[in-house]
């Protein structure tokens, strides 16, 4: 079964988590989840392509799904956007 | 044939695209293509969710793709990512 792992994107910088995907890559793992919310959304677009064009030319985009996901927080809820884009190799 | 429109997303507000887009598919246009690149990308994903939690709920993601594009610069080549997400109803 083809292993399967998912990296959250947050405040570190891109080159941090555009080696975590290459490292898992390079220990074979087949397919890669790359997930983030709001602003970082641009960072996540960032990280894969640079995977795919500077280090794992062969990485492709299996799916790469938009959706809502609501915040409860102490003011009420609210919404905001996610993306998550498959790569596999 | 169907019609086809593009928006290109920058700086204004999110909502003055997805009002853009919402009445594009009320003008029957049956397939918007909303462009955007760098840090606008989370900016369309926010508009393509909105439209389609909000206004026109049959709307689907038909395509979303991730590129890199060079800009030529001053100072030399500089890379910047970008998305297009295709959306029909």
């Amino acid at each position: 079964m083809a292993e399967e792992n998912i990296i959250f994107v947050g405040k570190k910088p891109t080159m941090n988590y555009v080696l975590a995907v290459v490292t898992q890559f390079n220990n074979n793992i087949e397919k890669i989840v790359i997930k983030a919310r709001g602003k970082s959304i641009s960072k996540a677009v960032d990280i894969a392509e640079i995977t795919k064009h500077k280090f794992i030319k062969d990485a492709k985009y299996k799916d790469i799904k938009l959706e809502t996901e609501i915040l409860h927080g102490e003011n009420g809820d609210s919404n905001v956007s996610s993306i998550e884009i498959t790569m596999t190799r």
